[in-house]
């Protein structure tokens, strides 16, 4: 199990407090809860800038104390004893509004009425963008699980079976390492229950979802990856799955056909790589997260395909990879708009991918780490066509 | 696929706004979007009090007009449109405070500098409580699908194999019967893979989950469900699994024991299947919820099991039954506090569960509809205890 150094991380927060002129931060939501602390239960973190942080548990205080290494862990407070523990000193206190509920900041409002709340969703994005070594370690293991099932498909691929058929044969194998889940995602409306297994023209069907594929999904109430249609031959059949291992989430695609790949998939799915190529040379501190974006879309306009990347013609997504690590939708986000520079260590899920109308969805995905001589690679399998 | 009944919905949506002198409600949330649209795409769904609802699809419109019934679906509109399209009769909105990030309402109040936003999610839990015949008949399905995985337990349940592998024969079974994911739950910080199966002493560990059995789950990150504990004879073997078809959910649980069951687990079994016999007698019209839990309690404390009743000792949960439907965690709950009375056609899993200390946890639970003449079962398997 991952060796988690709470110690820096909460020393980070602190300094990014005392930038913004704040007196401290409330943790409250899952992910984040375990980032800080260690630990996952139902449980408030508070993060004074300048003292020891607090866990204070609802439920449970028993796991709690063997999941985390800080030293103050306690019962949640009754009533205006939370006052009391943040102390008169603490006036402007920053919170995660992109995930917290309005009903939960109302009820830390009437607890805490001398705070001013504030917003600290982008400090707090920033700083789990980059990861440790331990954490790179982790993913890296995640990786190489989710490699070694991803090199068992064509011991199951065929064609006939359904969608959903091929997505329980590489979902059980998943589970079966130790793979987790729900997939944690940040973003307000997006949902995935693990991945995407799609053939031909199902994976171009429109949807929700903030990716270049949605896939059908099996009802209305859950629009999104493997269908009941049928895997056929000759038609690029598009597989791209998480691995979440020790809470980390790494994410691959790859591509296969049964018989022949149409040229024209054939095509766009070298250029899909030759993009990928051009993306991971350029993995490396300092570069610009929106030109490298920008990068792919002239190599897709160079081939003609500019208005098949990344997307149904129409509703095409505006990237071409996303940070990812606790969480699917991670900073950075190599996109329009997204004018930073990448840090060293941040994890990155590259996908140039290309919708092909009535064919179906070609392209690529590898998890990468921003490295000073480019890209390293996280899912470290070849990334060739696979042909059963 | 479920032909869902817009219309009625939105009628007694638009009746309870008028009740509480609302203009109308802003639903943004995929579950509800669904519920009021018949669509879940990322889309906000404007429904007025007096005329008829409109749905702004931000992605994808294609898919939200396949899915949805509604007669007025529109892309979602720039800027200042939003306020036009409200109109200016629009000055006091219903939102959804119990799911809404802050970061959304902060969104909306800029967007609609003139609206009053108050919360209405215990009118939206309410109406959502009492289902359609039709829903019903899906639930029966979902129930049935469910208990055909359970039936086939006995063919792949060994002492030896891991939780996680149990959990895995499940979860492959589930799926290729189309089952859809991830469960999905209302209360802040809760989450759940797909269900449990846990055995002996780590079916007894404390957790976060506002249940009776957490689980010790794969990781600190994810602590829930099953680990990587062994399937052992001789000790109660507890599987308890959600069945999610078509949106909705149907939950259950069923004992097993490789060898014999020890003569304090069968005990404690029985008081389970007398408070369940009770609780499904009183599953009528005009119960209180929180009467039917204190009856249970009495009749676990009759046995001398109310210190091990429905969780680990110091952190009980206080209730045996939760509604259920597109969400696990819906109304009404069979708990303390909550003194209101059943409605037809309301559904609810009731659970009694011991924890026994050193030896398990051992229970019972079904899918109940409430009827007139007591609960009507939409688990339909028998409860028996199977020996392997």
């Amino acid at each position: 199990m991952i060796k988690i150094n709470i110690h820096d991380r909460i020393t980070m927060l602190q300094e990014k407090l005392c930038q913004s002129q704040l007196d401290g931060a409330l943790i409250i939501n899952p992910v984040d809860l375990y980032y800080y602390s260690g630990s996952r239960q139902n449980a408030l973190l508070w993060v004074p800038a300048d003292a020891a942080p607090i866990l204070l548990v609802r439920k449970s205080l028993t796991r709690a104390k063997q999941d985390s290494s800080l030293d103050d862990i306690r019962p949640f407070p009754r009533g205006k004893d939370l006052a009391a523990i943040l102390g008169q000193a603490a006036r402007r206190v920053g919170v995660l509004e992109d995930v917290m509920p309005v009903q939960q900041l109302k009820f830390y409002s009437r607890l805490l009425p001398e705070v001013d709340f504030c917003d600290i969703s982008g400090i707090n994005r920033e700083l789990r963008s980059v990861k440790s070594v331990a954490e790179l370690e982790v993913m890296k293991q995640a990786g190489d699980k989710l490699c070694s099932v991803f090199e068992q498909i064509p011991d199951f691929l065929r064609d006939g079976v359904r969608e959903i058929d091929l997505s329980a044969e590489i979902e059980v194998r998943l589970r079966r390492l130790g793979g987790e889940g729900p997939v944690r995602m940040r973003a307000f409306n997006m949902e995935l229950f693990g991945g995407l297994a799609t053939c031909g023209a199902s994976a171009c069907a429109p949807g929700f979802f903030d990716g270049a594929v949605t896939g059908e999904g099996t009802s209305n109430a859950f629009p999104n990856g493997a269908s009941e249609q049928l895997i056929m031959r000759d038609l690029p059949i598009m597989i791209d799955y998480t691995g979440i291992f020790d809470g980390y989430i790494v994410d691959m695609t790859r591509m296969f056909v049964i018989g022949q790949m149409p040229d024209e998939a054939q095509k766009a799915f070298d250029v899909a790589l030759a993009i990928q190529a051009y993306v991971e040379e350029n993995l490396q501190p300092g570069q610009i997260c929106s030109a490298l974006f920008e990068g792919a879309c002239q190599l897709a306009e160079e081939h003609g395909l500019l208005h098949h990347f990344m997307g149904v013609a129409g509703e095409q997504a505006k990237f071409v990879g996303h940070g990812v690590g606790l969480e699917l939708d991670e900073f950075p986000v190599l996109a329009k708009g997204f004018d930073v520079p990448l840090v060293e260590r941040q994890t990155i899920a590259v996908e140039p991918k290309f919708i092909l109308p009535g064919l179906g969805v070609v392209g690529i995905e590898n998890t990468f780490a921003v490295g000073v001589d480019g890209g390293v690679r996280i899912t470290r399998l070849k990334d060739d066509l696979v042909c059963v």
